[in-house]
């Protein structure tokens, strides 16, 4: 392979059943909105989709949802009267190629009408990564065989909708030869958003011009001539604003445009800052890996998709757990930002992480309301999450194989392990950057308040003295109701102790701050000391004799079933047995103890860890459970000396979206699994470990490797990891 | 008044505060299809909608629900440039006039538009009955101050939503100078929508075109100039098909507006075959009354809106409980068809009761799976119906307080009386037009089908020795899982004593047809004994001592509330005491018992029959229970000789919707209500009442009512009563 076909994903066929799917992986972006790789032209069954970060709007069920926005990239071509359309007459060449470097999406085609004229056209599209409001397509027309007309309709189109569900109302509109804009906002929320759009065309005959002033989809029109050979020159250049950015979005989106700023046509003007932005971003976090070209790809294209979901100017959203990417849990965001994607950001790109966790700092007050409204103190963070931190996980869902019948969904009411996560990730952002300021003003705050919900959630079993959280979900979600689950234990205990001696940092470098947070947030010794007397009392199922966690109580009672016999099997474990019959047996969807055994390290002895690995692994879905699963596994393993099966776990991680091993990439990018992948090849594979004293690299290398190589940051230095050649593998001994 | 103005409601203002309100009132339709009365150029907050019978897709929680068709009414004016919209300029003249005797909507405007130009606007439309796949609209516009141009957009609008839920996918379109139509069809139930339409515009000046091929938004353009004082003549007629009616809905709309079978403009001759139509169906159901115009008025008002939902040409739709006028209860049909709005169709227009009877019986395999899914025999009918007989009432939705929560509907599981009223109403049918032929092929399986789902829902309480129907929700929803409810346990024996009296009658009349019945359901003579026994011991709870017959076991014991002492209020008991509270008091939602005395008068003599008025009338919420209540409450006050009261509730039905006096007329037309003015002038205030022997009239007139004429059909021969005026009173004297 070339280099840079290092640096692409491509397809070569135009498959219309497959289509979903190749939107997801051909998804553009800039982190302020992103586009699924439909196409322009439009197709049945497409899920044509742009979706601005931040802009929810109410949806029955789910709450409130990601509103897909009036589409942007609509372009009709008449070929001498024909309509280009794929799936009419014949497609003699076909190529679409994403450029990973540059997020740029071209598709190359030679198409046959149904009269028989053959054309060439070329199509480039991107978003740009340097001014985020600004997002441009082209499209280059030859006729091969023919003399004849070309015509080109470009829309703004507010006739849009989530699977059916409309999230605008029309507010405005224009259509006429210099000027195309649609204003629009949306139903509930009412965040208003203002598009304008140029269209050019050139080419050797004159143009002429037009304007449909159609409601709520109003379209520029261009018509010119061309002789067999010549090109024409096609350009739509659109602006996007919503309220969330600037009081009058439409003025915003219209100024835009304005020729003074934007010359016409207007692609090289934005093509340079845009790769000059995309140069910047991989020189921070780019992975290179020789003698494997399929990881190569795997790892940027899971780069790519952080980077195009990442909120860089913007620190009151987060990213959803299908990233910007699809419908997929409607852009809610669980812990699978905290804990799968973040860990990315905070080591290549610690502003973006920053952003991620004031989203947390900023929806507090949902939080709290959420504890309050659960009987309980301090802030209890949703399971999913949405634009203000209030729960936003549908309570009943409908049976997906009888929709007469509704199905309870617990989640949002007992996974309370996600505030844990939180605080984890506020720690590892600490650790690696070292912003103490940012620890002092906001995370601590969130510390503080998830740990007095720790210990008013916390209940004292009286006959067995011990403190124990009855009734959870854990990591894995196959059993639900369970009591004491030893992942959610283990955090309460370690969010309580850490918010202490994080109290007291603060005490120490700023006491009238800590007197504010101690006054403000009720902090007295009566509650200090309760967090003091549950972490020592919680009860935490380890069995010295064998190593072993238990993962809740009963989990070892539950039956052990054969995972082999089952085989091969195309859905999950719980899929097969139904919901209640997987909560009788002991297959978990995601190693919860594992996943304690990576987060927290110091809980775990070498035995332990094996003994644990060798339990859990045997009795984990792998192939259909989590796909947060997968990436956590191969990083044990490598810790663990066991490389073939990391790469296994690994290289599955690595496929989720480019080969859809589950079958559901149509709904997105799994964002957890692309943070993953990263974190199983620079914390797995590469053996980078950080705590408070520095960071070390104990390297683990699949034995077809030839080379890893990495970059991180630490304390604001960036580290280039190099193996295996040589380089500095402490910043201890360093 | 003039009698004119007897024959038509009215709006002399434009308030876009109660537009929704005046949408329902002012829907025009043929029973084909109906529009809701929104204006051509559409207002933010508008319920634009068309519904066609029988066009239901899926849609989450509710399940199915009737598709807002795309839009056929779009029409944008554009006069000298400026947009003609009444939200901007002035409003110099404004009138609505829904002509009921016609179905033909009319408004006049003056309208002055921002720029100072002055501008005289006559609309009017109607949707033909005479070919119900035809609808037209037309406008002359007048500069009254300027000479300028006139553009006109006339679309074919395929975004279109139900409350935010989209229905339809696009599959074709054009818009070029002599064509306009759009192909679409339901995402889910795949029937297919042909529409069709041509633009006209005439006047003094040469006119321009131009077609607008905008995707799912086809529109039409035409252009010319006007003096002050000249006028122009627009029209759009458009052509629907669907998938239901024939094979090809798009050959067929463009079919329809073939010039050879349609001339052009088309209004003329669309014009005499619709009102001639309308003047036979007049010509077979009017009512007049003198002496009180607004009773006049809201009883022609009753009978259009039931006029225009109803199927003349299809025998698999119903009519929903909001009729085709609006999004309430989804399209869905309750018993509010059979008992309240089919008397009307039973005794004026049988061919279209005997439609809507054959829409239960086409519908029996659904009702026999729901039975079987129940665990019983026979047919349990839905208690909401949609195409299948398969329920679709919703199990569960979202609390409208809180989102977050969801409520549980157990109307589909309990509130069982459907059934028999159905076979009441084929018995009401058949007494009245003696149609033997349908009740041997489709009445009689129905009626024995339903005996069965009795006979095996009746439980046997060994110690009280008696049958029982218990968990049941009876028609006062007010209370819910409740033990023998009065109604439905006097309707379980009706139906099975009923069903075997029938059985009979087959054997006499066609005994092959009663031997095919009997082998393929099953009626052998242990089913049939069973009929027979169940009926005998089902518990009926009349108390001879008080003649009061109780509502459900426990009633009288539920707490007894002073209502009186809760005036005033603007919302129901129920909605005052929340779902639990109300449940605990005797408040019922509509009067149960006297429904009972009204459906089966045997039942009751003349001491029961007051003592019962007294007892439930006062307990009642009359004024914000269910809009089912106050036409039966009405007719009983008229058996009573209680004229006063009769009056009094007769009126609260005959506003309803005229006046919104529950405040969600918006949400279409109260169907229930509207029927139920019908039996409250006939069976009320009219005093008709018939039996398998014949009719007899028993006038009640409220004093102020100088006379009162209506109509019906007994055993196919028209009877003409004229109150006070002389007539035949009884047929048996006759």
């Amino acid at each position: 392979m070339q280099a840079d076909s290092l640096w692409t994903v491509s397809e070569d066929q135009f498959e219309p059943k497959r289509q979903n799917h190749a939107e997801t992986v051909f998804t553009t972006g800039n982190g302020y909105l992103s586009t699924r790789g439909a196409m322009e032209e439009g197709y049945p069954g497409e899920r044509r989709t742009t979706f601005i970060s931040g802009v929810f709007d109410d949806i029955p069920i789910s709450l409130t949802e990601l509103a897909n926005a009036p589409d942007w990239l609509e372009l009709h071509l008449l070929l001498s009267g024909e309509v280009f359309r794929l799936d009419q007459g014949e497609i003699l060449g076909f190529q679409r190629v994403l450029d990973l470097r540059t997020g740029l999406l071209r598709r190359s085609v030679r198409w046959r009408s149904p009269m028989g004229r053959t054309t060439r056209l070329e199509f480039e599209r991107f978003s740009s990564l340097a001014d985020p409001h600004l997002n441009i397509l082209r499209v280059r027309v030859t006729p091969e065989d023919y003399a004849g007309t070309l015509e080109v309709h470009a829309g703004l189109n507010g006739d849009v909708d989530n699977e059916g569900f409309k999230h605008w109302e029309w507010l405005g509109q224009a259509a006429h030869n210099g000027s195309l804009w649609l204003h629009t906002r949306t139903r509930k929320t009412h965040i208003e958003l203002g598009q304008a759009a140029r269209l050019t065309l050139s080419g050797p005959a004159p143009i002429q011009g037009d304007g449909w002033d159609v409601h709520n989809h109003p379209t520029l029109v261009r018509r010119t001539a061309l002789q067999p050979g010549q090109t024409a020159y096609v350009e739509k250049v659109v602006a996007v604003y919503t309220s969330r950015d600037v009081p009058q979005p439409l003025n915003a989106a219209r100024a835009g445009l304005d020729p003074a700023v934007l010359p016409s046509p207007a692609w090289d003007h934005l093509w340079e800052p845009h790769a000059k932005a995309w140069e910047k971003e991989w020189a921070a976090c780019d992975v290179t890996i020789e003698g494997d070209d399929e990881a190569q790809i795997a790892v940027r294209f899971s780069l790519y998709q952080l980077l195009i979901a990442a909120p860089r100017r913007d620190e009151r959203v987060s990213i959803g757990a299908k990233t910007l990417s699809g419908y997929g849990y409607r852009g809610h965001a669980f812990w699978d930002t905290e804990i799968f994607m973040l860990p990315f950001f905070t080591y290549t790109r610690p502003e973006i992480a920053r952003n991620l966790l004031s989203y947390r700092y900023h929806n507090l007050d949902g939080a709290r309301k959420k504890a309050r409204n659960n009987g309980f103190k301090g802030a209890q963070f949703p399971w999913e999450s949405a634009s203000t931190g209030e729960e936003v996980t549908p309570t009943w869902v409908p049976y997906f194989a009888d929709p007469t019948k509704m199905v309870r969904i617990w989640t949002g009411d007992i996974e309370i392990h996600i505030s844990a996560m939180i605080c984890f990730a506020l720690c590892q952002y600490w650790t690696a950057t070292g912003d103490d300021e940012f620890m002092l003003q906001r995370g601590a705050e969130v510390f503080f308040e998830v740990a007095r919900f720790w210990a008013s959630r916390a209940e004292w079993n009286k006959s067995a003295e011990r403190y124990e959280f009855r009734d959870v979900i854990g990591p894995d979600e196959n059993h639900d109701h369970v009591d004491n689950n030893a992942f959610t234990n283990a955090f309460a205990r370690w969010t309580l102790r850490t918010a202490r001696r994080l109290l007291d940092w603060v005490e120490q470098r700023d006491p009238a701050l800590a007197a504010d947070y101690r006054a403000r947030l009720q902090l007295d010794e009566a509650e200090l000391t309760l967090w003091q007397k549950v972490a020592e009392k919680i009860y935490f199922a380890y069995d010295p004799s064998t190593g072993l966690v238990e993962q809740f109580e009963g989990y070892f009672q539950r039956r052990d079933i054969d995972l082999a016999a089952m085989e091969p099997r195309t859905e999950s474990v719980q899929g097969l047995l139904g919901i209640e019959g997987a909560n009788l047996v002991q297959v978990i969807k995601q190693p919860d103890v594992l996943m304690l055994a990576y987060l927290l390290p110091e809980l775990f002895d070498e035995r332990s860890l094996h003994a644990n690995y060798d339990y859990y692994t045997a009795r984990t879905d792998h192939t259909y459970g989590s796909s947060l699963g997968p990436s956590i596994q191969a990083i044990m393993a490598c810790r663990l000396g066991r490389q073939e099966d990391a790469y296994e776990h690994f290289i599955r991680a690595a496929r989720a979206d480019l080969r859809d091993v589950r079958g559901n990439a149509g709904d997105g990018i799994h964002g957890a699994s692309a943070g993953g992948v990263w974190q199983a090849v620079v914390f797995g594979f590469g053996g980078l470990r950080v705590n408070e004293k520095g960071w070390t690299v104990q390297p683990h290398l699949p034995a077809h490797w030839k080379r890893l190589t990495y970059r991180f940051k630490f304390r604001g230095q960036e580290q280039v990891i190099d193996l295996p050649g040589k380089g500095p593998f402490s910043s201890e001994e360093a």
